[in-house]
């Protein structure tokens, strides 16, 4: 057994639909409905938002506007808008665009990171080193991000040793990394193993490591939220309407849900700032907008226990 | 942040979805069926199920044969059988029918209560006593476990006071009860919750509380059975299919499915004799037999991760 322990009072959860889950859907959303989306975030209490990926159109057309959907986030005030930059190039364009953070991917298993990037992940270390170089050299206040993915296995190569995940932490830190989060890429991850990944990452990388992503593939994700919760994790991505996969690991389904996270965080009196009828409205939106795909998360069907509604009432 | 701790080496997950699943879908199983799915639970390594309710039959027609189910798991080596009962008469047939478990639930609602045995929680103690004690004037071997339905929360009445909880199992205690469980009865808990009620229960029954019954309406059945694993408790109620619910209890919905818990435990390593493959062959059998119904779980979807594949292989 073990002793009581108090949870954290405050967490964020950064909305990644519009690159985590857009990137895996074919179709195009309009740039107007993606800075609704964003508006209705925000007003929703959303603070932080990865709006996109600096990838070449000819890759990923559905984020071919991230400038200008960044553009628009930056015109909102206290929004924290990151993007996702798999190169030196992208990472350029993020400086240009003036991102708070830009998210570069590290793949733990070395065969995902043949696939998705083409390079080995020693070979992503010296990217990342050479894109902290140009940061700096610039000026630039841009935040560097490094987002450790199939952190917990991989669909390609299965097992990935834990050991590994902490080398590769420790050498995005020593090249100059301001944080890095932990990726369950496929929805490989349980409870215990989050719990034994970030308490070894923990002593390597201390208050840089302030990010979980959790793709919920097999419904362990809101388990595995917890677990880091234990920890003193307080920032976890999240997809509303749980959209999202990988389009490099096969069988990979959509990111927790936004909007379960942020009922099972107030339900556990952890404030996020987030409004439900106004997270509710915005996937009904989404659903609009995305007519035909593959939905998830579960608050929707059931909504808000009475208990929470006396509460908001009292 | 709190020290690492041993999850449990082993747990037990109690089949319930022929009695909490089956009680809240109108259409009735034919006892054939019922018997053929005993068997493939039991073939897939099941080693206790609910497989009942002696309950008027006609307040639960689709329950009627649950005699015969009954005899017919006693048939089967090392199968820990047990039935609902809600008053001394159901009790007086399953003691007669030589059921290793009967489970009396004990609502900490007083409104759920009512409207579920038209009684009081303390007059279903005294229930609870003179079942205790009509088992012992007849040398009984038959176990009492009192699950605490509504424990935390319920649809009708809203809040629930952990305190009276607390006060509802020493009272079932004190009047000889073998075992006692905490219920989710409507999908109000959240795996904070979990911890705390659970850490105010195990002082005032000890060992004796040893079941967590979750309802997965809200999407934190798993998390809550993880914050329970990890206060030592190791005996789960779940449903194949996630099917199920409670009639007096307007929009509860399923237990957690029984396939996604055997997998959140295999995947930490705790053991459960259950067999994947076999489950989720009795789950499409199910989903035949209660065609149109609504099923629930997410492992049916993905299947295994290939790490665990690869270990079954090596």
């Amino acid at each position: 057994m073990i002793p009581s322990t108090e949870l954290p009072r405050h967490a964020v959860i950064r909305e990644v639909g519009l690159r985590d889950g857009l990137q895996s859907i074919a179709r195009v959303v309009p740039t107007a409905a993606k800075l609704e989306w964003i508006r209705d975030a925000y007003a929703a209490g959303q603070r932080e938002i990865e709006v996109g990926s600096f990838v070449p159109p000819r890759l990923l057309p559905q984020l071919a506007d991230t400038a200008e959907v960044l553009a628009f986030a930056r015109t909102l005030p206290g929004l924290r808008a990151s993007v996702l930059v798999p190169n030196l190039k992208g990472a350029e364009r993020a400086m240009e665009c003036e991102a708070e953070f830009m998210l570069l991917p590290l793949s733990a298993s070395h065969a995902h990171s043949l696939a998705n990037l083409r390079k080995t992940p020693d070979e992503v270390v010296e990217d990342i080193a050479r894109i902290v170089d140009a940061r700096d050299a610039k000026g630039s206040r841009t935040q560097i991000e490094v987002g450790i993915s199939t952190a917990f296995g991989c669909t390609i190569q299965g097992r990935v040793e834990p050991e590994e995940v902490v080398r590769l932490v420790k050498a995005a830190i020593d090249v100059g990394a301001d944080a890095v989060g932990l990726a369950d890429t496929v929805g490989y991850a349980d409870p215990g193993m989050v719990r034994s990944l970030f308490e070894a990452v923990l002593p390597v990388a201390g208050d840089k490591l302030n990010c979980g992503h959790f793709h919920d593939t097999r419904g362990l994700g809101l388990a595995n939220v917890y677990a880091a919760l234990e920890l003193g994790i307080t920032r976890f991505d999240a997809c509303i309407a749980g959209i999202g996969g990988c389009p490099h690991a096969p069988g990979a389904s959509g990111n927790v849900a936004t909007e379960d996270v942020a009922y099972m965080l107030a339900s556990m009196g952890i404030e996020t700032g987030q409004d439900f009828d106004a997270l509710l409205a915005l996937r009904r939106k989404i659903e609009h907008w995305l007519e035909g795909e593959t939905f998830h998360g579960t608050l929707w069907r059931a909504g808000l226990p009475k208990t929470m509604k006396q509460e908001q009432n009292a």
